[in-house]
C-alpha cells in the first residue's frame, strides 16, 4: 500500500439497479422513475441516483486492500448525472496514509470519459483484526 | 422553504436491504456478509452499509421541496457503525440559502439517540423545470 496506488470497478447501471436503490431508501422521486418528466428537462431521461454511483468507492475498497478497513468519512461532488445504462468507472487512487488512517481521491467517470464524480474519502486500515476485537 | 426547516426519515434497516445494496454495488464483503468474522471484531454483528444510510438524505429531499432539486454535493462522516435492524432517523435541516442553492445539515442517528453520521449536503432547487428544461 503506497500514494498512488489505484484500483477501479466499471459496471453499466442498470434499471434494475437503479430501481432497487430507489426501494431499499424509500425513494420514489420523478429524476429516477417518471420518465416523461425527465424528457421534459434537459437530461432527456431518468438519472441513477448520484448516491449508487458513489457506493462504488466501497466497492474498491475491500478489493485493495488486504486487511479490513472502516469507512471514516467520504464526500462527494455530483459534477454531471449519470443516465440509466450509463457505464460508470469509479476509481480509488491513494493521496496519503498517516498511520493507520488512509486519505483516497474516488472519481468516477462515464462512458465518454466525463468526470461525473468528485470526492475524497478517508479510510481506517485494521492491522490486527483479532487484537482489534478484544479491545472492545 | 426557510433556514431552520427540518424534515427526517425513519427505517428500520433491514438484512434485505443490506444485502440488496451489496448486491447492486457488487460488493460483498466481510463486514456486511460474514457473521462469524464479525463476531470476533468489537461491533460483534454484521453492519449495515453507511452509504445506505446516507442515502436516505435524498430520501428526505423529494418530501422537504415542493420544486425539483438536484443533489451537488454531499459529504459525509460516519462516526458509529449501523448494525443490521437497527433503526435509523436521518434527518435535513436547511443551514442556509443562498440564491436557487440551498445548504443542509445531514445527520443520522440510531434507536438510542447517537448521533451515526453527520454531514452537509448542497441542492440546487430549479423554481421552473419547463423553463430549465428548455435552456439544453
Amino acid at each position: 500500500m503506497k500514494v498512488g496506488d489505484k484500483k477501479h470497478y466499471t459496471r453499466t447501471i442498470s434499471e434494475s439497479d437503479n430501481y432497487l436503490f430507489g426501494g431499499i431508501i424509500g425513494d420514489s422521486n420523478p429524476w429516477h422513475f417518471d420518465e416523461e418528466f425527465c424528457k421534459k428537462t434537459k437530461f432527456e431521461t431518468r438519472i441513477a441516483y448520484g448516491m449508487l454511483s458513489s457506493s462504488y468507492f466501497a466497492t474498491i475498497f475491500s478489493k485493495m486492500f488486504d486487511k479490513p478497513v472502516l469507512y471514516l468519512s467520504q464526500n462527494i461532488e455530483f459534477l454531471k448525472p449519470v443516465k440509466l445504462n450509463d457505464t460508470v468507472t469509479a476509481e480509488c487512487e491513494i493521496k496519503q496514509i498517516n498511520g493507520d488512517k488512509v486519505t483516497l481521491l474516488t472519481s468516477a467517470f462515464n462512458q465518454a470519459g466525463d468526470k461525473v464524480i468528485s470526492g475524497e474519502a478517508k479510510l481506517l486500515v485494521i492491522e490486527d483484526i483479532e487484537n482489534w476485537g478484544k479491545n472492545k
